[in-house]
């Protein structure tokens, strides 16, 4: 995999950096010269929701890039103050305007080539009220047979909608881990 | 929750940054004023197994700060290019020396207050070949009867091996996701 070195000057003191390896480390990082900070590069987190409203599920409209104009369900980058739990809900009530309650984590997908994890979490919509925000252009309720397969945003919405029509068929939910191309 | 301003500088410019809020978002950010570059600082995620070999697990006693002298699960921070699962793999192998099979998913563990997410897979050890890494002092195995609860490193990995012991003790491993204070 392609290894972006997308650090060019030091945090903390803005000297240009190298990118070399570290004693004791065993893969190269943007190390500053002058005051010695190594910076390091990590996957980052998205996190969601599955909201449910008895048979339907909630997805939403893009409104921002990337994949303006295609469906999605609710998810966001994770941000720092919160846990996985509490940056899924967050990020429902900020795309949707969905009042839900979490039901327990359902899927972990690696899209290691954009170095992200995602995780949803089955989620029981309160009511139908929807007030979605600025990076939506509209949310729906769909069944199953209305899901717009092709005109989904995103590998990992497909496979967690996937799971969630099979488990939900066989009358029990797990969880489920694994990684998308 | 205190969220550090760890960046002073542009990575992209080097300039001096200022924590404010981009338009369109809802918290303040490190902005550069001079190339417009907007920094993110996002929870880490750290990988590791829960390595079996009949009734006993493996733990490491750690030869690095923080906790240095204490026993852990092998883990350690995910990096770019790797999946969840190819993370533990390699912390394993680097920590333990250990060779294993990942059996599934077991704990997501938020560490909020540190802006981390452990995630531990189970693991069946292949044999009982230990090369403990530089991080690691001592590679061992306990039974359950055997672990050093008062000399663990960090409270995910206790909350993994109680976790472990109960699931193993109900006859039945399951995914447990929560948080950590």
């Amino acid at each position: 995999m392609f290894i972006p070195r997308r650090i060019k000057h030091c945090r903390a003191c803005g000297s240009p950096v190298d990118y070399q390896q570290p004693p004791e480390d065993n893969r190269d990082r943007a190390m500053c010269p002058v005051c010695g900070e190594i910076h390091y590069e990590n996957p980052l987190n998205v996190v969601g929701t599955v909201p449910a409203w008895g048979d339907q599920v909630l997805l939403c409209l893009r409104n921002i890039e990337p994949r303006r104009g295609l469906w999605t369900l609710p998810a966001g980058f994770m941000e720092l103050g919160e846990s996985t739990a509490e940056g899924a809900l967050r990020e429902t009530e900020e795309e949707a305007g969905a009042r839900v309650e979490l039901q327990g984590l359902f899927t972990v997908l690696n899209v290691v080539r954009v170095g992200q994890v995602h995780l949803y979490y089955r989620a029981r919509m309160l009511d139908t009220h929807l007030a979605p925000g600025p990076e939506t252009i509209e949310a729906r309720l769909f069944s199953e047979a209305q899901i717009p397969w092709d005109q989904l945003a995103f590998r990992t919405v497909r496979k967690t909608l996937e799971h969630y029509f099979a488990d939900r068929r066989a009358g029990c939910f797990a969880v489920h881990a694994g990684d998308v191309g």
